[in-house]
């Protein structure tokens, strides 16, 4: 391999690539990242077997080739380098880089050592804009279950189908669904589950909101494609819980409040919940208040309220108040509504006069 | 104690004190703060046994008195209370605050539960601008040693005498000394030993670089007091350094280059560096050239150079990169000059053209 790009491309490249390389433990091929020529373009690879991910960049390409090299001191090296046109060139498993007055050589390991990430020979799915599929994770993914106990509630569920993509992930206790309506109103029906610490890495990724995002989608993977990135999961198995029967259909109270106050009061309630595990008693009280009351613990107790639009009559609720925060830091908007039943039945969270989100929250017995 | 105050004013306040606080493990009433009325105002004190720090705010007092409350969760729930006035009031070892719509109470200790900070009856030893005293401390805090085994090593070294104040630290590898001059030309000579650790904190607390600072110094104790805020520290027992007699005097070979470029350089080499635990070698060329080359390991080698103004003979020397980039990383200015005489003796760090500061660092064996 012998080419030069300009190393304000290579560091992007690599700051994209690298945060996806095991630090750690299990083989040190992981710890790299594979650097080889492909379609007159430089290809960076990384990948933790779970996820990989391909990133390119221009290049004038002088001689095909590539390497894989540690991404650590890679990525601090590149990081630190001026900008401007960068030269490299492989010799016998050892990249060698010169930029104005630095010259190096990073000793790296053969391209063949480094692990396959799978190509998808499926046809497109569909595609939408970077930024749509962004927000729609940011809604959604924090929804799943953290760890592994029941592999489909660690995932985000997606189906694509006519006009539209529905995100939906949950651990059980609360519920995330976002639909994304495209232009194109023939999408074949395609269902899969993608664990939701892909999908928070893809959201990290799409950095230019008007980027158009291809999906592809077989039985084991699925690969979201950029014009410069390719991003790979594999899909977790099984059957996602059918969740759409949670979902309450009407309410006998609703709140809507500035998003802001909201937050605000049930942040403080929560400092006061730590002993009792979170949970935070909400009042909604018809005269125009929504009230956020922690128990007496040790360390003391809380009320606090702002005002809000209500609807319907006088109802008190308890719920983790972490559940609550989740979504509230995640909405965009300047008001959300609060919509609930009894103490009993689930509470629904919805940005003010979005059909397109809904968040379900299992009420605590208090 | 009953009184009201401004939210902001409070949360500062707290913000400022509870640093100190020890977060886990010792004894309960260090974790809290103490709020108590002093003089027309409100005090917070905090305290971790080796530092002091007690802050005022202006405050409306209906009643005198005090309570230590938990500093972690009084910090997190002032910050998320809407400015304005906040009502603060003790009722049984409980505060009660009232803001707004936020009611809440918190359960404390009493007020003689918390240790006490010394107070000093000496004279006023001298005083100077904040801005100065931070600038001097981020030049000279770092070069301490970061632990314990030769205690006054882990200090920094201040002197008063006549027009000026010298501060120094060295861990007998690197030694940096700063000199603010006065305007007052008659101050008495005192020297004293101060934790570096304490130093630090203080720059951090120092965040207005106009206000006055008064130092007060006995045997066994030290106070920076400005009008709102009031420092102590206990001294480090023991003689410093006699570390004037290593600083050279003359050199051989200097070379004056733009900081960020030197900074660049060496960082470049650090990073190859990690192995042969950070050692680099420096050549300074006639020509007019810094290079900074890291020696083949396990990861490969580099070689990076950036232009300088160089008089005297071609030299090189070995030093500890981690140690060229801490001064380099808090010089201000534009240009450094690095001093060299021969491979064997220290070299010489300063920002040019100030007088009043000098970087010395010993040479590695190559």
């Amino acid at each position: 391999m012998k080419l030069s790009c300009l190393q304000e491309n290579l560091n992007k490249g690599i700051s994209t690539v690298s945060r996806l390389v095991a630090t750690k433990g299990t083989l040190e091929i992981l710890s790299h990242i594979l650097i080889n020529t492909e379609g007159g373009r430089l290809k960076l690879s990384a990948t933790n077997l779970e996820i990989g991910v391909n990133y390119k960049i221009g290049a004038k390409i002088e001689k095909e080739g590539g390497i894989t090299v540690p991404a650590r001191l890679f990525s601090e090296f590149v990081s630190q380098l001026p900008e401007g046109k960068i030269n490299l060139e492989v010799k016998e498993n050892t990249l060698y880089t010169n930029i104005g007055d630095f010259k190096s050589n990073i000793k790296g390991l053969a391209v063949d050592e480094f692990p396959l990430i799978p190509k998808i020979n499926t046809k497109k799915t569909l595609s939408l804009k970077s930024g749509e599929l962004k927000e729609a994770i940011n809604l959604v993914s924090f929804a799943a279950a953290l760890d592994d106990v029941r592999p489909v509630l660690s995932g985000m569920f997606i189906r694509a189908e006519k006009d539209k993509i529905t995100l939906a992930a949950t651990n059980s206790y609360r519920l995330a669904e976002k639909i994304i309506n495209l232009s194109k109103k023939d999408i074949p029906k395609k269902e899969a589950i993608i664990p939701a610490r892909s999908m928070i890495e893809l959201a990290r990724i799409l950095d230019d909101p008007e980027k158009e995002v291809s999906i592809y989608l077989n039985e084991t993977q699925v690969i979201f494609e950029t014009d410069d990135v390719e991003f790979t999961s594999r899909l977790i198995e099984g059957q996602f819980p059918d969740y759409k029967q949670i979902i309450p259909s009407e309410s006998e109270t609703k709140a809507v409040a500035p998003l802001s106050d909201f937050a605000g009061i049930i942040k403080v309630a929560s400092l006061f919940s730590r002993e009792a595990a979170g949970s935070v008693t909400i009042e909604v009280k018809q005269k125009g208040k929504i009230e956020a009351i922690s128990a007496a613990t040790q360390y003391g107790d809380s009320t606090a309220s702002c005002e809000a639009e209500v609807t319907g009559k006088d109802t008190e609720i308890v719920f983790n108040s972490q559940y609550i925060l989740d979504v509230l830091n995640n909405l965009s908007g300047n008001r959300a509504s609060l919509e609930l039943s009894g103490k009993l039945n689930p509470g629904v969270i919805k940005k003010e006069g979005d059909k397109t989100y809904i968040y379900v929250i299992m009420p605590l017995r208090a």
